[in-house]
């Protein structure tokens, strides 16, 4: 058994190359919901979305979000009416909106709805938000403007300044049903090499996760998101930076060093290893840029193995 | 200045006839909201959207709902995902829905939301919710079963015997902005050809607007819904039986006769004349039956020279 704690696209492209070399049905996926909004009356969970969209073989990865084959009829409709469409929604990925947004209105929780997602995606992982309580993370900006996760991702395409992160709710948020478990039972827990500042944080932000990932540490392993001081995608070392944190792998581990036993540098970053090791980690160094699903499954066989 | 109560289709017939023939900024609509229903989480007005895509030259009128050259893209996908579908709702369709809800949740009233559809459509004519305030239609059936109207209507197709009908929330709803003066200021108030007990009783439920009728009784004009004793469409005829009124032109006359001064009844019922005389009502024969927009333009010049 494995568990892995996600957030959107880095962590998606992991489970591929875990689901590639290990029995899905033995690999769970505890998904950050900060990234979570409500937009036109729908609840809308991108990170679940982009974790079941690519283990069902439907993510758009042109895209990098949404679904394959999309069609854009609603939104151009929306268009023609004057209405919000900063944030794309394709036809069928309204689907899975609706779908859920209904579930939840008859009182279904959002790890049984998710759960149903999954399942009709025929994705055999099991996928769980980290919560199934309100948690949404919060930004604040250097203007001192306070945007959800999305107006700043999205809407502002995170071309802003941040001096402050903030997950509300959190406080008053439990463990959705069987993460903990998911995290005590696990022969290893994985950190997915996702944003640590607003993907990995708010996960950690739910009572008892970081706790229970601390008790794990001889077994919990984090891959880095930084490769040669960069985000692969988004802003993970813009963040870094704007919050005091070194913008390399360096300063992601030092981050999780209370949490993981073992931090995985991508080889570009080869030089970095006695630094992270200075910190009291075992260090592994192994090409961690997952370009196709053949070098997923290499990086998820040297984590997993390791 | 001309005002129509109104329910779905029939009524929105009748206000293409009657924007053909006089000045659409002249024309107010007043429109059941009784069949409003949320779905998804999405706030739906069938009867608001049946008028508006009427007028705005984009209701698909071989369904007989929703709107052309619609596709069903998010329909196909939440069947895949086993989600509800009995309810259609199709792409350029769910837009409205999704502006609505939007809107809704940012605070916006129903009459407001529904004058900016209205206007991004081109329509001129002034179409009113005839409250803000919610106010649901429901059904009891002969086996107890309550029954929000789009169950009744569209999951049960209408084939199930209803001993009573509700407005739930109409003692505590209040018109919205510019009905009452709507129905007080106009040359001539018409009772559109709508299902008198589903689309014109949630509307004079809702308080104040019966009164407001009565006043206006000498200037106020009804059109049969029913022709030969039929519905064109829908169950009027049915419930009228049911619920212990004659399925006639004649019955419908007695619902409204305190209300209106005037009935029109079809030339096919040209023999029931003396029974609606009898009443106390003024009566008009003549073709109702809007098989087309210059039939439909007769009637209107019939009713609003009457």
């Amino acid at each position: 058994v494995f568990t892995v704690l996600c957030g959107g696209v880095g962590a998606a492209r992991f489970l591929v190359g875990a689901t590639a070399v290990r029995d899905p049905a033995q690999i769970t996926a505890v998904v950050n919901v900060g990234d979570d909004t409500v937009l036109h009356g729908l609840h809308i969970s991108p990170d679940l979305d982009t974790v079941t969209y690519t283990l069902g073989g439907v993510h758009n990865d042109e895209l990098g979000w949404g679904m394959t084959s999309e069609t854009w009829r609603v939104m151009d409709e929306l268009t023609s009416l004057g209405g919000p469409t900063w944030f794309r929604l394709g036809d069928r990925d309204l689907a899975t909106h609706l779908y859920r947004t209904g579930r939840l209105a008859e009182g279904a929780t959002l790890s049984a709805v998710t759960r149903e997602l999954a399942h009709a995606r025929k994705v055999r992982t099991h996928i769980i938000p980290v919560t199934d309580d309100r948690l949404a993370t919060i930004v604040t900006t250097a203007e001192g403007e306070l945007l959800s996760f999305q107006e700043y991702f999205v809407a502002r395409r995170h071309d802003v300044a941040v001096v402050a992160i903030e997950f509300e709710g959190a406080p008053r948020s439990s463990p959705a049903p069987g993460v903990l478990a998911a995290i005590a039972d696990a022969e290893r827990v994985v950190v997915a090499p996702s944003n640590p500042l607003v993907s990995i944080d708010p996960v950690l932000a739910v009572p008892g996760i970081r706790e229970a990932l601390a008790e794990r540490r001889a077994d919990a392993i984090a891959i880095t998101p930084i490769v040669a001081g960069a985000a692969l995608k988004g802003p993970a070392a813009r963040l870094l930076r704007e919050l005091g944190h070194e913008p390399t792998a360096v300063g992601v581990a030092r981050l999780y060093r209370e949490l993981v036993g073992t931090f995985v540098l991508d080889e570009r970053d080869a030089q970095l290893r006695s630094d992270v090791e200075a910190l009291g980690l075992r260090c592994v160094v192994t090409d961690t840029v997952m370009s196709d699903p053949q070098r997923a499954g290499a990086l998820a066989e040297a984590v997993l193995g390791a």
